[in-house]
């Protein structure tokens, strides 16, 4: 049978380098499923920085550890504003046009599948799936 | 890192054999997953047999191939009638006290987790998973 | 607390309209999923038929009902050639530059999330998930 | 069709109460999936408490976010001991026969499926799935 056995896994990520995502945001990679997708990080965002604009195309999931994060806008333009200890999921398919890091902020996260980056018209540019993010974290 | 590489799978059924699972009930396993606890077979179903009562923990999909399946009683009873060429997905946490066929039936089956077969009180006598199931399939 | 619940679903596909996918290929949808990203449909592939060259951003899952499928070339090429009962799994990430059908074929389909189709250089053309499978099933 | 929309999902825990799970053990419910079975909470672990006996149905993860966790006996028996800031990942399948807390413990905990409580000689007494955490969390 074509099965592979899942083995565990334990990580201090304390031993962990940080890895350039993009400008002002390192991560950490905790553990990708190369059967269903999900990739987990750390993920640490200077004061400023931000994630551009995406679509996910698998849900992504978080719980704030320090700092703050303004989704879709922030609270104040009908998105969510995130601070140290809260817990939210975003389904598949949603569009975060504006996601910012108004302080330094870290945040575990897992996305359950792959991120597409888009244009001003939604278009996509670029795809960020699994296999990227461990090429990221584990180059050649 | 401790993520196994999911490798593709190939199976033609008709070379593997099949496998006692209750009386009058037999199946070819296809795949289990140790990493989500799905597990996909082949059913094959006497006329009269049926399932013994339990409760699914995790949701069950089929696709009829030859056959009629009574679920929850059949559709006579509130429940469904599944014939040649019909799909269903039933959610996590369903009980199926009374799952027959009829008439000799088979079916492509994914349970997405384990099985809890129950007593007529509702109580746990035995559970079922991806491991019971490869053990069956794989005996040593 | 934001948990949808999971309703049960059955589907004949016999009462279903075929939906144009590309040049001699259609497909019934059995069911997507707004959390996990899977979409299940039955493929009705006319004999000369073939898919444009694809990278699975989730597993691909099939039972091949009638016919004949050439994957990644066909076993004559090192691929997979699948006739009529055959199962296979295909994991995330892999890419299917040629899946060709040299005669009329059903199969049954999950893909546990998008397919991104990919030009000669490998680069991302467009990306086709569970939103845009249901929007060709149910247009407005 | 019979596919719930998903939706997004925001939890500030520090408005959340705690809920009894076990002797010394309390949680908060942030997430159940009626669809994939999985449930998310945190878990705090009075200093001396423990776990029953138990065999994961489906995976369990967690991020450490206060204490210490000494898993399968701990490192000195040949299991893991997490402390603030490790993350693990533990397959479908596996036994804890032993989980305890030496310190006044806090962690983000995912199962994606059931618990099964073991007696001494490893027979099912129960089992523990999204159903019932939701019942804990939010009796009627």
């Amino acid at each position: 049978m074509g099965h592979a056995r899942f083995e565990d896994l334990y990580v201090s990520p304390g031993r962990l380098s940080w890895i350039e995502f993009s400008e002002g945001i390192r991560f950490k990679l905790l553990r990708v499923s190369s059967e269903t997708g999900a990739w987990t990080v750390l993920f640490h965002c200077l004061a400023g920085s931000s994630f551009a604009p995406h679509r996910h195309l698998g849900a992504g999931e978080y719980l704030m550890l320090k700092g703050k994060m303004e989704v879709r806008g922030g609270a104040g333009e009908g998105g969510v504003t995130a601070v140290t200890g809260d817990y939210g999921y975003e389904p598949s398919g949603v569009v975060h046009d504006s996601t910012c890091f108004v302080e330094e902020t870290e945040f575990f996260f897992t996305n359950h599948g792959p991120i597409a980056f888009i244009d001003a018209d939604g278009n996509t540019t670029a795809v960020l799936d699994w296999h990227d993010i461990l090429a990221l974290a584990e180059p050649r």
